[in-house]
């Protein structure tokens, strides 16, 4: 039986809706019937690569069905799955992980390395089938149930979400009564980054953004203070330096990742204060005595865990995250991801399926 | 010259005003014009305490000013003291440290070995002289700067508060989103520990207690859930492990302490939860092997740091903290000590100075 | 094909050799060809089950076989399994785990609610078919390569040694220069556990067992100090006080689990120790106020999770790990079980199969 | 009474034996004789400073007593200070903290804020009295006991010891078995912080350092490989990556912090690893995505505290640590001083008193 989905077929071009089998769930696999899927720039980021091009074109191949923010109804399951009833709501981490690495048992199954070392794609809709279809089928190690919640407003937090998630995980132990904390660029994963911090620490939260709107969403998700990026930041820094009294920010989370965040986030960030980048705009900067506060960190954050899905979808369970979305249907998605390029939309590009 | 104070003079007997020299700062002293003390169950005990009895009359020497919970502004600083300006308003953390010993560089001062082994008094207003006078007189290292904030409304944080929120922080680092936690007693504590719980996690919040006013209060501040403690507790336990989905709760603060409330603790406690001790009403708790869920932990909370203190007052700068207090003046200790006794108070009872 | 197996056929019956076929493995799973299967005491425990009896005959279907312990050679893989090549050396994790639960997502696989929910066993050779036996079928997530580790050593390892290793690792971030641990019980989980917290700290190590030649096993594996408990402990208490200054001990590892271990263990250790209860013997413990230094915490640690298993393993495999063990042929089972019983056992009873 | 001493007394000249008055203590403060005191590259690098030059002679006036490396006796206490006695061990803690400050009282007293905004030098016998003098006078806190331990050993754990040993904190709890650390730089630090990674963990450890005679003394103190750092690095980079299967080191220290050697850094480093710059040699590093390895962090790490110096003494204590010194008398500076700038010293200078 066939079934619709969204495939790049060719890198450099458009998606195209094409006709495909029906998947069948083997031992240990489930099949999803799709609800709700997100749309992410990493799509056109990947449609837009000329052959052969880092980083998708030169290791992928093409013919795979786009789409790595998932949630559905559980279809049908494959042997061995006892624990999963058919008609369940369901997100799908968009991670693959293997369970045995040693990355795996210790709870970093974002570096997974079988699926590191075999090359076929780590993230879902990334160089293998993903959710642009009517169905979706998924080992059942990375579906995870959402109880009574709705696809729809899930899907976006199963990359956008929980990407922030985790990034801001790496933080959150140093957000102490007294501290701050700047959140650098509000779009998908900035309001996020945003309420994660307010739900979980009372620390005082600077927003940073170069577009007024966003920092105005900021403010309703629970900045404390919002700060306009204009130039290269150094206004900024004046700011957010002079509202904390010159001591500076103990936690930055830079979801922007250009050359001038970056510095922007060495400038503010204090003693023993931590930088993260997530943000993969290409930026660098340059670290060393002087250049960061002593005892300061830097870290990269890659990705996130099911565990970090399951503690996102558990604040959304309790209606306390803000989840903003833009519904289109599956027919739409040309309409959606123009919307998409033109960064005309107002929170995340949602497809929704009958 | 004299001052105004309110000593315990001899065990058993109330409380008397007498007049005292106004103490002058020694170096490394600051000398604390008093604007509020909170008073304290305890002060009660203390005077209450029969010649010779445990765990005060047969350790301490009568003859001290009582009072731990103590606010007000700078009035004199001794030799050596800069960091302080005249006026300024403080608080003062009640437990004694020497800075030095093994606990002390630790980050664990209130297990300081000096004062154990001096056995002078570990907190102030309890063998030493503490704040129920016109002025206090303490190292420099015991005060805390409170900004513009107001002594009257920071002076039960001293104790009541800062007491709990130690407590608090030994489980909040488990409190991911999706854990649940039990305060049990809703007292001048409890009511803090909710509020903790509420803004530093994103738990589902248990209050329990025996009186329905008080689970009402814990409503206000941010509890999920109030059950009402009965009779032995079995109705209690049902309840919450029913609310819980018989999986029970993560972190369980008893700031009761009776039999009743630990065998409840251990109860609702499931598999790598963690119980915290506080309450000192003489209870105790048979733990092993099926008693106790498997890699739970139970723990006794004893006191705070002057960094718990400092972000304690953080919280309460930010506005995020009720902080309820019922007022009286120095001269009406005798008033106030009686509606702490007859429990009719509702929040601290707290001594304005003029 | 049919091959030789031990089973427990009737409760309360010792085991009996039995034909049984030889297991296909199914997707997902590996055959291990079995060369080392340590005895363990709860063997013992199971066979001696009267019908009906608590823990194990009133919850668990006889006619499986035994062993837990268990290492040997992969035979043959599933499909799906493309991480083990035919002829590599492995043991086998003896816990069960679903991989997607929230304790398995959560690095707390040992709590899996799967295994304990279906009541089937949460150990392999308990209530499910164990290793001893001339084959093995497990799922490959139970599986941990060992690189040209020798399997006859690294048997004793899979239960003993680290479930020894779990408890451990619960106490050893405390175990800072200048601190110290008390290991109780130095039979086959003890000697391993001094020798964990030997590898991994400074701390002064305090083996404490009512058998003098333990002890000597203790002074030769690495602890410190050599402590024989006599009679219900008191002189043991008296002397690892002396030896401590007064001050008692940070860390303590109870591997026996009587009343008078317990009561040991509460008087020895000190403010902010942990005592960890791992030994089954049944005892309990009163805690409360005045009887548990002020912030010591007692835990009870169950089982261990694969990434335990995994450093276990590196440990072995640097040579760092003295490994007693005495070989036994798979036809002397009976022979090997009533040393066991005996306690004429110096190490670990290991079958080799051929 | 005057004493001797030694100190510079103008920027860009070789310090000067002067006498100067035998100093007094005041409240809480210690007079130690000197016993022994450690030479530090630093001293140099404040002799030959030019007047105005950074980072001394722009900040700090000329005129104190050098020595930062400081072990003695006891020689008299003032009021207050109840807790050493006349004639006991001690050694100093060179850097200066308040005690009060938000960083001292959050268990980081190496940034005091305090000493900071005071300029007037942080570390003692830097801008400030140090020890080369027969009487050194400090504030209690500073002091911390030895016991019985020799004066002459502890002095260089007092900066080189602690300092190499914070470091370590700041990635030993990553270090489990299975794991491997690089100690770049061998000298001073370097041979304690090997010995510190040894004695605290089971990980496997590389010594890089481009002098031979220093990576032998690398291997006698515990290091499992020796890596020669030849060139820019490529060839280190390539041995350590093969050494490790191609995985990379888990934590990485620079003692030196060049260029090279922090390229070095970033190019062994695994995902999730940590790289620790303590060495001042002015090199920086340019980080980003694909410029670290991913959940890869850097820090800079500053100083250490006096708990980090306990934990030293008591690691030093138990005769674990190898301490390598060369003696020189309190006459013969100028030799001691000449024989560290060409570099012909095996272990640190240290000069003993009478």
């Amino acid at each position: 039986m066939p079934m619709k989905a969204f495939k790049l077929v060719r890198w450099g071009e458009p998606g195209q809706y094409v006709d495909v089998p029906k998947p069948k769930p083997g031992p240990g696999d489930v099949l999803i019937r799709m609800k709700a899927a997100g749309l992410c720039r990493s799509d056109l980021d990947m449609v837009d690569s000329k052959p052969g091009s880092a980083p998708y074109a030169n290791s992928l191949d093409p013919g795979y069905i786009l789409g790595h923010e998932n949630a559905g109804f559980v279809e049908e399951t494959g042997d061995a799955v006892t624990d999963l009833r058919v008609g369940e709501a369901v997100v799908v981490h968009h991670m693959r992980h293997c369970g045995n690495c040693e990355y795996c048992t210790d709870g970093a199954e974002q570096h997974c390395e079988a699926f590191k070392r075999n090359a076929i794609g780590m993230t879902r809709g990334c160089g293998m089938d993903g959710g642009l279809a009517e169905f979706l089928l998924v080992p059942r190690t990375e579906v995870i149930s959402i109880g009574d919640g709705d696809p729809i407003l899930y899907a976006p937090l199963t990359d956008a979400g929980v990407t922030a998630y985790h990034a801001v995980q790496t933080v959150i132990q140093r957000l102490k009564p007294g501290t701050s904390a700047a959140i650098i660029g509000i779009g998908g994963l900035g309001t996020y980054a945003v309420q994660f911090v307010k739900l979980l620490s009372s620390a005082r939260i600077f927003a940073v953004d170069n577009i007024e709107a966003r920092l105005q969403t900021a403010k309703e998700v629970g900045a404390d203070e919002a700060v306009l990026f204009t130039g290269d930041g150094t206004s900024a820094v004046e700011q957010i330096i002079s509202k904390t009294g010159g001591r500076g920010v103990d936690a930055i989370v830079d979801l922007v990742g250009t050359a001038d965040t970056l510095r922007l986030s060495a400038k503010i960030s204090r003693p023993r204060g931590r930088i993260v980048l997530v943000g993969m705009q290409g930026g660098t900067l340059e670290v060393g005595w002087g250049l960061l506060a002593t005892s300061c960190e830097f870290a990269i954050s890659l990705g996130s865990t099911r565990q970090d899905l399951k503690e996102v979808c558990e604040l959304a369970r309790t209606g306390k995250l803000r989840i903003d979305i833009e519904k289109f249907s599956f027919d739409e998605l040309g309409k959606a991801y123009n919307a998409l390029r033109a960064g005309t939309l107002v929170g995340r590009a949602v497809v929704v399926f009958p």
